[in-house]
């Protein structure tokens, strides 16, 4: 399963935690380091304090005009200069999941502007999204940014809006943590 | 996994196979039985054929105009009379998959009717959409239908509208298996 990923929290890996904010719901157990793995959390025989995990997949809201303009600004993970990340674990409710495609869409954009909002941070900030709900996870969505350090106060504001967004009042659990590149 | 299936191709099972057609790409080895039980393949420890997997999910494309008319008309799977049944695993084309989703959306529906056909044959027709796709399954998708055996005409009708849509132009694989309650 190549578009399965899996976030482990532990004392190994290629990241170092720097810091962990729970910002609604319940706490994760914080963890020195995090490691990420291109496999399925079931194929991984592993000590951790804790395993996400979640697949890439196709795009779930995103329209032509919105796709054109990501491809044109959007940069890729693992640049040089982007030792600093952001994992951010989201749960939204079973409200939001029951709403049908075109309501769902019009939170999401027209009234949340989550695209638009994106789009004014790239190519600083490089994200990838990965769906956990269908795999029975703790999480609906594991999300990853990656950016310089001297972007961190965008990244900052940037996560300041999205959480003021309609789309948000549908978030019932949701961690912040920040790491570092070792 | 709760809303995890495995459709389990082979020498047992609840349902008597009755046909099986190869409709386009790649064919399905014969079996006489399908059983489907309610976990992922990953945690079966059985000799079959062959295992299809998928997971139920949230609504990708219907609207709210949509959804009030389905669920007015629709009833569950179960009923003592639907002793009819039809396994149909789907595959899409790259090209599908790397469409935005206005452009789905207009294809599915707008385009094709999809949903707008479904409804002409409901109730009789109870259905069930499994997502594979994201488990890295050979079809996108498994769709589980049951009726009476009087409504097979009906159910054949629906396939021939649904088939001859724009949508189906980028269905790249399809087998339709016919059974029977034992």
């Amino acid at each position: 399963m190549k578009n399965h990923f899996s976030f482990i929290g532990g004392n190994e890996g290629a990241w170092l935690v720097t810091s962990s904010h729970t910002i609604i719901g319940a706490p994760l157990e914080p963890v020195p380091k995090l490691d990420i793995v291109n496999m399925p959390a079931a194929q991984l025989d592993i000590h951790a304090t804790w395993i996400l995990q979640g697949f890439t997949s196709n795009l779930r809201y995103t329209e032509r005009k919105e796709l054109t303009q990501l491809r044109a600004k959007q940069e890729g993970l693992n640049r040089p200069n982007s030792v600093c990340a952001a994992l951010i674990p989201i749960k939204k409710s079973e409200e939001w999941w029951a709403l049908p495609q075109d309501e769902r869409r019009a939170i999401f954009e027209e009234q949340s502007h989550h695209t638009e909002i994106g789009l004014d941070y790239l190519p600083e900030i490089a994200r990838q999204l990965h769906h956990s709900r269908d795999l029975g996870e703790p999480f609906d969505f594991i999300t990853w940014f990656e950016f310089a350090p001297e972007h961190t106060d965008k990244f900052d504001a940037l996560l300041l809006q999205l959480r003021a967004s309609k789309e948000w009042q549908f978030v019932e659990r949701e961690i912040d943590i920040r790491l570092q590149k070792i």
